[in-house]
């Protein structure tokens, strides 16, 4: 088996697996933002007709993977693996919504990196020769991650400037090893890296340092530059963390020319809904790239994108004992040819 | 490429990757029982000289990455993924453990199935030639598992016969395309099963379904039956889950003959030790493996060894939700030779 590495960090695919079918659901908030009209359903009242917000986390899963099977025109049993986690501990959201469907299922926990990290395992699955459709699933949901993770939504605490706004949303990618494309063509898994932020609403500058520790690696990795690459989008810094990213590589000579965006600046209209400095949560990046890039790519608006999805490995617990939050990035190369 | 799929569910690696390094770190109630002088590090006050249970458990985990990389001659930054994860609410044992080491991280969720879901992983990722060298890691504590998942230690709550002791310990395996062996030679991931277990204290019976699932399509995937393993181990079920699996087992025709056993029966001596049903945790498994298993493999006193990590999905929101414990197992196939 000949090595598929390129430089330190990076894998090229041989056989880059195509996407065969995705799907993103989301919330009313989302609905009433700039990507309307790009998701394949939105549910006005976000309980998704769940009794609690858990279980219309769990709902949003079951639906993403359902219409992204009917896109692929596949039945669910078709999909050997599933590689999904979420936000909500134990990543529940997952375990339960794949519950009901007999397929394997590959736990995963990359805060909100997780559809970059599920693409990369997925991809490897397809191209190592062990699967012929997998999938890669994720979401959140605001009303789950807020009182998990801030504070109960009950007690209306104010939030601050460099907040982000958990998306209500699920994301689905079925990749295969035969298609039409778009194609995973390369992943750079990524390290965790802190540089000692302690503020739970600043996840954006949590995570721009794993973001530029990834990113970095990727160029030098694939002898690239910004300039190779239509789109280079994060997943999700928020306008307070991309800042901080442009700058912590632009000081290590990658410039970008007005190709460097992030899902959680995409999402949203920042102006009109109060969203501080953006969307985030695992379902942020999943269903930005599962309505607006897929969908860009296939129509030959983009051609090749770097999808570098970023979490908050943030934890109440850890900070309550005094640590700081750790971040990390994994970034996908997917290309509307193989290259 | 060739699939390597066999069967439904199962794969088996073209060339089977070694195991190179291992290590296990240990508490001390572990430390006394039936396995202690197999294990790398016993800790005799299990604070690890930290000053939170949660720092003590990611410290194992660093401490068993760096015992396995050292008996493998390997230093850490030859690593080039970490698949890892453990039970603590977003996976901070792992990811502050590999904070400090510059190494790609692949955070996973599969409760006590997470050091047979790492080597599947680790497996499929040498063996697919994306690395030369991945570990897996996981661990747990009983002082972090208790008080979050069923009440703070400082209560003194009575355990009920079905309850399982979390084991303090954390384990390590170092893969490699090229090794002296044991070699992981099949891997199949399993389904989320569950039959409706809704008590806290009885986890073996809510992953025994589960168990039940993933064996039978291992046996029917490979056309083996039991006689062709030296051991089957399952980690970690306990007295009252493996019962449960036994018997179900037996209803589809698997019949044991005294070589189907348990790393939660394993790591305690059950009548001296007061661990109720036996032991548990994402470290139960994992330090079996790193300490008897493998010795025994690399000794030649088992050849061949199907091991099972049985996981359950337990979540005390949902459980308060109304919700019952879904299970999962992932079994891995250990060789001392290729085939």
């Amino acid at each position: 088996m000949q090595s598929k590495r390129v430089g330190n960090y990076t894998v090229r695919f041989q056989n880059p697996p195509s996407v065969v079918g995705y799907a993103s659901v989301v919330g009313k908030k989302e609905g009433e933002g700039p990507l309307a009209e790009l998701f394949d359903y939105v549910n006005t009242d976000t309980t998704f007709g769940e009794k609690t917000w858990e279980k219309s986390e769990s709902r949003m899963q079951k639906d993403a993977l359902t219409l992204a099977a009917n896109k692929a025109n596949q039945p669910i049993s078709a999909i050997e693996y599933i590689f999904a986690g979420d936000l909500i501990n134990q990543c529940t959201s997952s375990s339960y919504a794949i519950r009901e469907f007999k397929i394997p299922f590959i736990g995963m926990f990359g805060a909100c990196s997780t559809m970059a990290e599920g693409l990369g395992l997925a991809a490897m699955a397809v191209d190592g020769g062990f699967s012929n459709l997998a999938a890669a699933l994720t979401s959140s949901h605001f009303c789950t991650a807020e009182r998990q993770y801030r504070s109960p939504l009950e007690y209306g605490a104010q939030r601050t400037p460099t907040a982000q706004w958990t998306v209500t949303g699920s994301g689905c990618v079925l990749l295969s090893d035969n298609g039409p494309g778009p194609f995973i063509t390369h992943f750079t898994a990524g390290k965790v890296v802190d540089l000692g932020i302690t503020d739970a609403n600043n996840m954006g500058a949590a995570m721009a340092p794993a973001t530029h520790s990834t990113l970095l690696a990727f160029f030098q990795d694939t002898d690239t530059s910004p300039s190779d690459y239509d789109l280079i989008v994060t997943g999700d810094l928020g306008k307070t963390g991309h800042g901080i990213a442009t700058e912590l590589l632009r000081d290590d000579g990658i410039i970008f020319s007005g190709n460097f965006s992030d899902c959680g600046l995409m999402v949203y209209d920042l102006e009109k809904q109060d969203v501080h400095a953006g969307g985030s949560g695992c379902g942020c990046s999943a269903v930005v790239l599962c309505s607006k890039i897929i969908r860009d790519l296939q129509s030959g608006a983009l051609q090749k994108v770097l999808f570098a999805g970023t979490g908050a490995l943030h934890s109440p617990v850890c900070i309550q004992q005094g640590e700081s939050i750790p971040g990390i990035c994994h970034a996908i190369c997917i290309s509307s040819n193989k290259q």
